[in-house]
């Protein structure tokens, strides 16, 4: 049985075990105890921007759905849980049985978000409510990690052509699925991923390896067999030997010899090592000079985006990056620290609100059952801030709006002449799917629009202006209410 | 038909095209030219040791023939290939008939490895041993990575447990899923990861939230709610509200009033923030002095090798590590950069070496199809050096062996009284699974007993000794002619 198990984990996937043990403990304790339909509720949040940045792209809404439409454990499951000897046999039927019936809200793909506001909210029973932990944090915190570090690197590349390259050093294959999926939403115009492209209808593209320079006798060859293939989508890769004294004149010689005469004109040259700026500008020279303005001049080799605007900054002549490693991974920043805390439980049908406090001031929780409406104003559309507010509590855009900050509180701004958006969005109603995901293309076209709504100064790479994430005056009455109660 | 593939991609997987779209254009091209039964040799290996280490921990060859045992194109697949309209019939007929029948060798999991030399080897025509590309560099890559990352992080705890605790923060799922696997290879005891203990037969282990503390209306009573679930295995999270004030008095309380009655011994307290070296002091005393010497302390919070070994240093009372993010991530380095190249084609059944020039000095190729041989001393089995020879070279360990450093090629050593090892073993032969995993705990066993074998100078965190992996005199030969010609 074992090697079977083993064979079907990659191909054949049930991902309702994905989670930590602890969740499966502590779900047996409610059991144990009678609590476990007691109502609960949920915020996923996190706490800081990678990188330094303004702002976060949400993503991974969809998967969630996914994971959360499929939640059933398999006998296999149930057998594996009872081997250890801790599990109640009531909590192993009820697992047998599960029925998911929570509901949850999530603030849509593609939305520009920011630190302390809830991205997924859950209510219901807490022995479900708390299972799920593990893979909204697991789905959300790596797809708006991904289309965060996509949305910065393709700013920094102001325009041009971003492909996303980094199958090959992903942290594992759904890395790879889901890391192409979500850089499309932070704004990469393709991937080479081709599985990301069948499944999510992004474009994949790719032409050659240094390996198919290698094979044929001679690079001229190489070049020569490539142009005759694909006349009419050539890129030639033009770094296996040497880019000036042979990759570049083999390239123009070919364009020249095979599709001159067939009256097509070459795609592009790829470079992969070497000084970019430098060779990039020769290149664009003795293309030019050779009568193929037109051709592409594509840069892949590390990039990110420092070295993106560094190298455009200095006036080398590119026309689109491929991204690989510092993409896909993430590199300088690969963690997003989204977390998930209890903020409220109900007793006979009263919402109790719950803080955690911490001796680590940033890790003191926002309590209670809540919404958060983001602020737009009227003429310009512009983002002014957000709010969380108390579930009941309404934004009335009608009359002016007083925000401040919830630490600094005599920093305060009326706010007039807005509309207010309710972000979160309903997914599930008692366990029903109520949501439709848009296409990724749809998402990557609303974080763009929405991007563009924010203050160029959010939008900075470095050192950007905070974002207004405020409490209401009733949210931050009841956070103070609870901080000294909980202190005494 | 979309929403069928979208809802697919989660829960039933073929990773057969999870292949960058290069990998298919230039197969295509192959067979446009008539070369794609052309037999290639590839190596898969990489160029550095990340975090400046000393050596990696090879990892993810049982995913390698689980990829390798299963590829096959389905009938979607050959659909979606069609409407980019680029690829020929006959190619689409050869990828529907895909019949694996390349050689492939690896380095079996668990073994030490050291950059430039092969971990992988693929052998067979063209068209396939160059499509398998993508895979390959995917899955070591990232086990390695992994494995690499919790053996450092498990030496800095010098024999203490080291938990992996990262599933919520892994970039996707099977990051979380064989970043688990990888874990307990690199030297983890055990995981939160509950699916990949069910599938890998690695201990998942977890006790409770701070939601769990949250549900109830003290902390107190919490405490005693999990006692009376868990007496025989009761570890408590003490950070919910207050430390010192708070936690561990209710938890000695809950010890005392709940276990000590029933004859039964805590098993630990966890904290999750604060000052470690600070409250582990304080509770060990206190814990001491209820009479609970033998009650562990498990410490959580953004762990890496460089803080657990500053707090260890500091003298903080700690039996046991909770490591998330920057294990699952390898946060401080969370790429590694293998590549995949072509080192031989065949003309007429002879090898023709190959070699890849390039303007970064390090991204030049080793020719030719290889060997590894591992020189052990004979008296103190220390590992002395690895050395890359061509696949027909075989050294005599019964007489006096010369290595020299490839680039400072006048430092020589002379080698005696040594036994020689040849690294890469077979695991598919002209397309047949030839070789069985073992199990994961035996790979980490076997991990632990080759690591034991590395000089400590190579086991060093900061500037490590160089390990020797040179080139034999005829393989150095070869490459210094093919770097003269490609010059010319």
């Amino acid at each position: 049985m074992e090697t079977l198990i083993k064979f079907d984990v990659q191909n054949e996937r049930n991902l309702t075990m994905l989670v930590d043990f602890y969740e499966l403990t502590m779900a047996n304790g409610y059991f144990n105890k009678g609590v476990e339909n007691r109502i609960a509720y949920f915020d996923m949040y996190f706490r800081r921007v990678p990188d330094g940045g303004g702002y976060c792209i949400m993503a991974g809404v969809e998967q969630l759905v996914q994971y959360l439409s499929n939640l059933k454990f398999t006998s296999s499951d149930i057998d594996y849980l009872r081997s250890k000897n801790i599990f109640s046999e009531e909590f192993l039927e009820y697992l047998a049985d599960f029925n998911f019936c929570c509901d949850v809200w999530a603030i849509p793909e593609g939305n520009p978000v920011f630190p302390n506001e809830p991205l997924v909210l859950v209510k219901g029973p807490v022995v479900q409510a708390q299972f799920v932990e593990t893979m909204i944090l697991l789905t959300i915190n790596h797809q708006t990690l991904i289309a965060t570090k996509a949305n910065r690197i393709c700013r920094a590349a102001e325009g041009k052509t971003v492909m996303e390259f980094g199958s090959r050093r992903a942290q594992g294959y759904d890395g790879a699925i889901y890391g192409a999926r979500a850089s499309i939403i932070g704004g990469c115009d393709s991937t080479a991923c081709t599985i990301a492209d069948k499944y999510f209808n992004v474009p994949a593209v790719g032409t050659m390896a240094h390996s198919w320079v290698q094979l044929f006798d001679t690079e001229y060859e190489s070049f020569k067999a490539w142009a005759e293939t694909y006349p009419d989508n050539c890129s030639l890769l033009i770094d296996t030997y040497n880019v000036l004294k042979s990759g570049l004149p083999n390239a123009i010689k070919v364009f020249d010899e095979v599709l001159k005469p067939l009256g097509k004109r070459p795609k592009g040259i790829r470079i992969d090592s070497g000084d970019i700026t430098y060779l990039t500008k020769k290149c664009r020279k003795a293309l030019d000079e050779a009568g193929y303005p037109d051709c592409k001049i594509i840069i892949s080799n590390s990039l990110d985006e420092h070295i993106i605007r560094d190298v455009l900054n200095q006036g080398a002549c590119i026309d689109s990056f491929g991204v690989g490693e510092r993409l896909i991974t993430a590199k300088s920043e690969p963690v997003f620290g989204g977390v998930y805390k209890l903020v409220a439980v109900e007793k006979e049908n009263v919402i109790i609100p719950k803080i955690k406090i911490s001796e680590n001031n940033e890790k003191i929780t926002n309590p209670g059952f809540k919404k958060i409406y983001r602020l737009f104003d009227k003429d310009t559309n512009v983002a002014i801030a957000d709010v969380l507010a108390l579930s009941d509590e309404v934004i009335d855009d009608s009359k002016e709006y007083e925000i401040f900050d919830p630490i600094h509180t005599w920093k305060r701004k009326k706010i007039t002449n807005f509309y207010v958006k309710d972000l979160l969005v309903k997914i599930f109603d008692k366990g029903k799917l109520v949501y439709t995901s848009p296409s990724v293309l749809e998402i990557k076209e609303f974080a763009k629009a929405e991007t563009n709504k924010l203050w160029p100064e959010i939008l900075r790479f470095e050192n950007p202006h905070t974002y207004y994430v405020d409490l209401s005056t009733k949210l931050w009455s009841l956070k103070q209410k609870l901080l000294l109660n909980q202190s005494k």
